[in-house]
């Protein structure tokens, strides 16, 4: 089993109340990535400018990445600069430089195309639709998206839903979709346009799981410390997809336990600035918080 | 094991984008008593007015709750107007008239000081005190409050809360009572002025309980369809309450039981108007929503 990822490898600014950081490793595929890395082989695809430093390359390396679909492109490397006040839930944009990604048109390797699980992160739904239309045979095609696309690209946004199997999407996001308040009638509304399976993601509040009509609500791992939320959504989702990858049958169970896993990583995530806490993570860190995890839910 | 409640008994006027009701039964002594009622004795105390209807009357005795301590007064009973708009967490107070209930001053019977469980609704923290004087030897003390009572009787409401072991309230009140955004640590300073448990009613994400150090999140039980919220959250007291009212031992899981059964109780109270949904309930109802619940939190 393996997982294709497609999006963003960033440089990071960032400013939280608790300090910040510049020009450091970032992007939805970074934190996808390292995140799915503890369960399956990943396949990497991204672009970055000839500015990335080999540093930042060789981490996915060690974590046993497939860098071959990382391209490097005359220019400057994707960056993003952002900060959060104390309500640690609202990222603020503060500047988006497209730079090398402005032009990005991935071609996958043979090795991409046979990958058994996709994940489109947040890029244009264009993109993703060109992505997707290169991989061979897919067990599950995943993606998730932003309110820009929603808003400039709902045609072709609308149309990868219908080849989408699980899509990951924030509660503001939903209820723009589906133009609905109610995040359980949105999940429903949007299931219908395509993806059998809908996890909504809620932040601090966890996360609410749409699959064969039925809702399954999960709550966030409580922390008392949250550095940097930079990442979350996209190491859950990488948590999540890497744990299904993994997994040989995809019952209501093993989707459920998946969630779990995106839970603890998100929460790993947000400990520290960039990707420094999940990069100093065991498997077995993992296991012990998803037992503590697992253990808190029963009733 | 029994059961007091001291709270307000009210006739609310109610507006959501479902319906309109007019002077129907509520208050949170109505939604709590009747939640509980399903578990153990309850005991209401309360004051109405002379226009108070006597089939309201009624529903609490079908219940098998005691009302010696519902005093009748001259005037007219305590109204609450209200409306929702599409976003159904948040109530709109259009009107509040104190009428009788602005000078009550609870006289508990015998049988009422000798409940092994309190709960102090949402009134002036100085008629929790004064209630909370005439209980003879609780075994747990409960209380709600509200942020009216957070700016204007502080002083009070600390006070109380040396003497309470669980605190019910809800996130905005928790961030404003603790002046700290972040829910844990709200959670973590609120117990230090005195409960040993507190629970953060977070409405559709859910609660989130912190005793013994350790942070227990729970969500919402998932609905498609909320009718009117009004109640929910003294419905989720009643149920997590009366559960523990009848727990023979009061170890961490009966705690996450009770809040179990409270989510459970506040999923059906905002189903229909009022108390209509609360009023037609089994107990069997309850235990087959329990167990899909139960089922749902397991990862």
């Amino acid at each position: 089993m393996s997982l294709l990822v497609v999006g963003s490898v960033a440089l990071d600014t960032v400013k939280t109340p608790f300090g910040a950081v510049h020009d450091i490793l970032g992007g939805s595929a970074s934190y996808f990535s390292i995140s799915a890395s503890f369960f399956t082989e990943v396949h990497l695809v991204a672009v970055v400018g000839k500015d990335f430093p080999p540093d930042y390359r060789d981490i996915f390396l060690e974590k046993g990445i497939r860098t071959e679909g990382l391209q490097t492109k005359d220019g400057e490397t994707f960056r993003w600069k952002g900060h959060y006040d104390f309500d640690l839930n609202d990222a603020k944009t503060d500047a988006t430089m497209l730079n090398v990604f402005g032009g990005f048109d991935p071609v996958l390797s043979e090795s991409s195309r046979n990958c058994s699980e996709v994940f489109l992160a947040n890029i244009d739904p264009v993109l993703q639709l060109r992505v997707l239309k290169q991989v061979k045979n897919p067990r599950i095609v995943a993606c998730d998206t932003m309110n820009y696309w929603i808003e400039t690209r709902r045609k072709e946004l609308l149309r990868l839903l219908t080849k989408v199997d699980l899509f990951f999407l924030n509660d503001a996001e939903a209820r723009q979709l589906a133009e609905e308040p109610m995040l359980t009638k949105a999940a429903r509304k949007i299931s219908a346009m395509g993806p059998k399976m809908v996890i909504i993601k809620k932040g601090e509040h966890g996360a609410l799981m749409f699959v064969n009509g039925v809702f399954s609500p999960l709550p966030a791992f409580s922390l008392e410390e949250v550095f940097d939320p930079t990442g979350a959504g996209d190491s859950f989702a990488g948590g999540t997809m890497g744990f299904l990858a993994q997994s040989k049958k995809l019952h209501a169970k093993a989707f459920r336990r998946a969630m779990g896993y995106g839970t603890v990583l998100a929460s790993f995530a947000v400990e520290k600035f960039s990707l420094q806490r999940l990069l100093s993570l065991t498997r077995e860190d993992i296991e012990e918080r998803y037992r503590t995890f697992s253990r808190k839910l029963v009733i």
